[in-house]
């Protein structure tokens, strides 16, 4: 058998679970490090069980493994640089995955970059209230997020969290995101960019390419994205999640993994997020990443009233013969992501209204 | 967690392996029945190591799991009627699998449609040679097929093998194949027939849908598929392979699970063979089976003086940026199938082009 590689992914929830299916293909070895064997990848495919946050265990799967890469930010980035200094390799980098678990760090990087005005704050300031408080690190999904009315607001949080980035509240359009991948070389590709859309500071669909956007627009995008990657030396993929208001882009989160937003890309592109990810973090030559169709719908399965995620195919594959199905082998439980429902072609209007009924069908809201 | 079904498959191979990425997705839990754990799918998944050929092997295996699949048509028909009596599933039935082991009981079902004029010997008898001879079960890639120029040749073949189905030998203008998938509620679907390329009795080049082909030429070869998928009771997806003579249609053989002419499906089809034979056996309705794009081109990877199927990715897809590559993590053996190559476009000369260079690159045949 010739070499393969083998690479290590910390982390065993659904990113992985995707990624199992390219790696496959490619011939390498994807081993999750895993919190359980009830986690979405390990369910599927060999992996190692450990604590992500001991060093020792860490270097141990380092060291199995010819490079380590990440599934989500929780890693101490302490860890990082210590077995990096040892030799063993990671990938982002320390240096660059640093910028997807400080978000004053980010802001700093980025700092001549369009962004929000932003301060760090351990004590309330006069500012242009209301503004929007952030965790420094660990928030995603709508947590770690408030919107601050007063000053009196901003005090009461930092009892708190004494520690907070303030931003200024932006009066978006709407939100987008676009997708990045960088390899060690500096060949770099971006996908269309994709509206994402949110309810409760949760994703619950996105659209690529961007319905608002013009040809110009969406390059600006594409661009900033290329840029930020350059320069905090991305090597992977990155979902770079944007306000837009009016012409102007202001740069809202950085996740330097694949990412939600980039769902659509398993049938919506010909090379996915999760190929891209492997082939950059590889250095080996990135994917071509146009689109399949004119548009790509996606929208997140949240858990609701019914618990059964399977009988509803029964009606859903007979209505929409073109929708695919991913499951992410996880509990039912209210509001967290279970799965996601993806479809491809020419109407958007229709693609919309199909993947929306989904998701009501699904959660259970809706009976046929 | 809602109740999705077990699937167990016989087999562990690389039809197993590309059934885990849609199985996964469905939520499906898919078990292969592995020779060792060396087999493509038991590298990449929780499995059960045992012999097919062992009832009590089988019985155990089938009793863990809601129906039994196949990957092969290996296993022995007595058991799957053994256990069939005894109310384990599966699909297809032995009543219908039967027509994929053994060819002789296929040709004498489908007798009123087109096929070669067919007879069983069992010794040497007055025919319009040079003829077919083929092993009534067991044969593939070109192995249990031989031609036969003279009657002393039968006598001589028939020390050797003494029951023969013995078969006219049709000067074809070239061979495809229909992929059709069929439920137990009787629901059909075919994909665009598919043109096959044969070297030595191996396939190894697919170009769908077929370029000579007329669309009533098309559909006749979908008819065709269809009919015969309604006659022996299909549930799960077959491979029709046709014989193409001017406007006249020859029935060659037929494989009773997902096949290596529906392998550009992954890429080229909305619903792929993978996905589709899930649904089938599972009674869920079928998905789309429209292409994804005008031409779907695959090209068979064959074991050749190049062992390292790793480092020629650095060249190819840096030249080939849509080229997608699918290894079955088997070891490369000389004329060993040990993956395949698709890409899928407008230009079917360049498409082809490419798809032949990867081949000749990754055989080491060709260095640039």
């Amino acid at each position: 058998m010739s070499r393969f590689p083998k690479v290590g992914v910390i982390g065993a929830g659904q990113l992985a679970q995707m990624s199992l299916a390219p790696a496959a293909a490619l011939g390498i070895e994807l081993i999750p490090l895993a919190n359980s064997t009830e986690d979405s990848a390990a369910k599927l495919t060999p992996h190692i069980v450990g604590d992500y946050k001991n060093l020792e265990t860490v270097r141990e799967f380092a060291k199995r493994c010819d490079l380590v890469t990440f599934e989500h930010e929780l890693i101490p980035i302490s860890i990082i640089k210590t077995l990096e200094a040892e030799g063993l390799k990671f990938l982002p980098s320390s240096q660059t995955f640093q910028y997807s678990q400080d978000k004053a760090l980010m802001r700093q990087k980025l700092e001549h970059l369009p962004a929000p005005k932003w301060q760090v704050v351990t004590s309330a300031i006069d500012w242009n209230y209301p503004a929007i408080a952030k965790s420094i690190s660990g928030g995603y999904d709508g947590r770690g997020v408030w919107k601050v009315n007063s000053k009196e607001e901003l005090t009461n949080l930092l009892k708190e969290e004494p520690k907070l980035l303030l931003e200024e509240l932006i009066d978006f359009d709407f939100e987008i995101a676009v997708m990045v991948a960088r390899s060690p070389h500096g060949q770099a590709a971006t996908w269309a960019p994709t509206r994402t859309v949110q309810r409760d500071g949760i994703c619950i669909e996105t659209v690529a390419p961007v319905p608002e956007f013009t040809t110009v627009q969406s390059e600006s995008a594409q661009n900033l994205a290329l840029q930020i990657a350059e320069e905090i030396k991305l090597v992977g993929v990155m979902a770079v999640e944007l306000f837009v208001k009016g012409e102007q882009l202001f740069i809202n989160e950085l996740a330097l993994r694949p990412h939600n937003s980039g769902h659509w890309t398993i049938e919506g592109a010909v090379t996915s997020q999760f190929e891209q990810h492997l082939r950059a973090i590889l250095d080996l030559p990135l994917g071509d990443t146009s689109m399949t169709s004119k548009w790509a719908v996606m929208g997140n399965i949240l858990g609701g009233s019914n618990n059964d995620m399977y009988r509803p195919y029964l009606h859903l594959m007979a209505r929409t013969p073109g929708l695919k199905f991913h499951q992410y082998q996880k509990e039912v439980r209210p509001g967290r992501k279970i799965g996601h429902v993806t479809i491809t072609g020419d109407d958007l209007v229709e693609l919309r209204a199909d993947v929306l009924h989904a998701l009501a069908y699904l959660s259970g809201e809706i009976d046929e």
